[in-house]
């Protein structure tokens, strides 16, 4: 199931206040793997983020350090040289040179790394690296923050008569804050693939998936993807091929994204937006991304309220150009308005389709246009709010 | 304390659900006003909007019809007809052509204006105007939906050796939706300005007020804000005492305007976003209102809990370029990162003084640039989502 050429360890060295809570993970390809990342395009953005930008794309990475707890960001000079640090102890922890690692932090913001813990954690992952489940279940753990469980996908494709393999895991419940979560992911694959295939296939993937999700909207600045393409199937992948394993890894991080938003702070529903009929993606995801953040349409779906103006009414201030005349709206198969005049519908059963299922699925139609999107975002809950405004520094 | 030259009236006529309640309102000025109009820049605009957007500014109106509890949006071609004939109805119970007068509607979305009920509603309020505090009152009444109180403001100003006055109203306290209020202003004056002058000033007022203020960042389809000038204090205003009364108008506007935020759904605090050190005004307000928007920071500051990282993350999304380096930020005084690190505070004092306080301010510098600008909006409490998730249609 998992890729070949990879381990993993995951371990606890007190970085996290609650104790024996892994906090600290290692993904070791030691043959070295082609790496291309994906990062937040925050201003403010974090140490290791600063790091991994510039050593991807690269050919040969042979270890991802990661830790939550603390996420290394606005900490200045001093932020950057602990990640640099991080990333020599894993390196020399596995027998590498210190610029064939990356790294990636999540947790508090504000606040320096405990370096003494990471060092020490970082002695004792390495000498826990395996390449079985247990040790890749327990690299997840390490990376989660407030996330209520481990995110992850798996595929097997046949690409020109190999196996390959992927396995993914990530992160993130709400964006980030103090405490809070912010989004992080590795693909692993032992997929034989070149840098530039690599930072494109992962690029495109990333845009349908991770991309398209949201909890509160709040971008954050540790925002991290990584693909990891050992290459241990053999035979390098081009044209089709290169199509092939594309699809695959869209569809697993699709199916990881997901994960998120469903796993959203406070949340009881998901949220599936799908946006048709644009002339552009980019207009197709505008429109979806204010629909996803407005807090009106995600109490409504909340309280199972089909109420289709807050959604039309949001879609009216993403920045696009269109024609209300020609906006037709459907919730859970129900059309609710249709060329820009409400529909006849009835409301009870709308809204009992709401509440009994955790997935909503909103699909608005705005023209003729041949592009649309998908977006997932979670619902607006009491919880919510109790955990963000509640749960003090 | 009243403009003179105006009349005001507000009655019940059945389209609010709860027996009594003030739901149409009149501002008359028979001599005839000059009025300019400021409006929603939603793609999904309501009926009342397209007409008023027609006919400002202008040299000759004598009339507002404002009703609330249907916002005759999302309506189509018969709500258009709707809102031509409610400007008929009310041109002819003040003696007026049908071109004269202006209409806003604010409440549910998607629902045909009870067009009998409003009929009568204007025939009644025709016989009820007065030029005294009582009737302007019952207008203001006339336009609340989810409003806790009335909203007005009330400055007296001499310019060119004649005493001014401005006497505005404004009702809203959530965005948008079905049984949600969205943003309406009327200010009335006695100044006598040009239709050109009137359009500049208001325009001018309006951005740094009512474009200043969000409660959820969710635009609504009906927002209107309106100046009427009708002229008896004599004189037309030009170059400096044009300048006084745009200082007047700026800043009854600005008080008015913070009433919305402070009365959002829910709200337990009025957040002040201060952003300074901005190559240009557009970039500082870009800033504040991708920190108003927050989630995250509307929590926090609920929850008394001074997280930094929160705002200063947010302002590196907002899509504008700064040196993170050069950040430095304050909560009511306190210093809390400064130059891009953090700065040692108390952390139990300033939570304190945020919660002792209904208003919270926050100051954001970003550099030495010299535009600023204020954005105020609420804090996001269990009670919006209650409020927003649980009170269906």
């Amino acid at each position: 199931m998992l890729p070949h050429g990879f381990e993993f360890a995951g371990v606890s060295c007190g970085i996290k206040t609650i104790p024996g809570r892994e906090d600290l993970s290692l993904v070791v390809c030691r043959s070295g793997a082609v790496a291309a990342g994906v990062y937040t395009t925050n201003r403010v953005f974090a140490a290791p983020v600063a790091l991994d930008r510039e050593r991807t794309p690269s050919s040969d990475i042979r270890v991802v350090i990661t830790n939550s707890g603390n996420a290394n960001a606005c900490t200045g000079e001093r932020g950057l040289r602990d990640a640099q640090e991080m990333a020599r102890l894993a390196a020399t922890a596995v027998g590498a040179g210190p610029e064939q690692a990356l790294v990636m932090s999540t947790g508090v913001i504000g606040e320096f790394l405990p370096m003494d813990k990471i060092a020490a954690g970082i002695a004792s992952a390495g000498k826990q690296l395996g390449g079985d489940e247990a040790a890749f279940m327990a690299a997840v753990r390490g990376m989660m923050t407030t996330d209520r469980g481990p995110k992850v996908a798996f595929r097997t494709t046949t690409v020109a008569g190999r196996d390959v393999r992927l396995a993914g895991m990530a992160k993130g419940a709400g964006m980030i804050g103090p405490k809070m979560a912010t989004m992080l992911g590795v693909i692993t694959t032992d997929a034989a693939l070149s840098p530039e295939s690599a930072q494109a296939a992962l690029a495109a993937a990333v845009e349908e998936s991770f991309n398209a999700i949201s909890v509160e909207g709040h971008m954050s600045t540790n925002d991290t993807v990584l693909l990891l393409a050992g290459g241990a199937a053999g035979g390098e992948l081009i044209g089709d091929d290169l199509q092939s394993f594309q699809h695959a890894l869209t569809e697993l991080c699709t199916e990881l994204a997901k994960q998120i938003p469903d796993d959203g702070e406070g949340a009881t529903h998901l949220i599936a937006i799908d946006v048709r009929g644009c002339g552009a993606r980019k207009d197709a995801d505008a429109i979806a991304r204010a629909i996803a953040n407005s807090a009106l349409v995600k109490t409504a779906v909340h309280g199972g309220d089909p109420n289709w103006g807050r959604i039309v009414s949001a879609a009216g201030y993403a920045g696009v150009a269109f024609d209300p005349a020609q906006v037709s709206l459907c919730i859970n198969g129900h059309l609710l308005y249709e060329r820009g005049a409400p529909a006849p519908f009835d409301a009870a059963a709308v809204s009992q389709s709401m509440k009994a299922n955790r997935e909503t699925t909103v699909v608005l139609s705005v023209g003729d246009g041949p592009a649309a999107c998908r977006h997932w975002t979670s619902d607006l809950t009491v919880e919510y709010v109790k955990f963000n405004a509640d749960y003090h520094t």
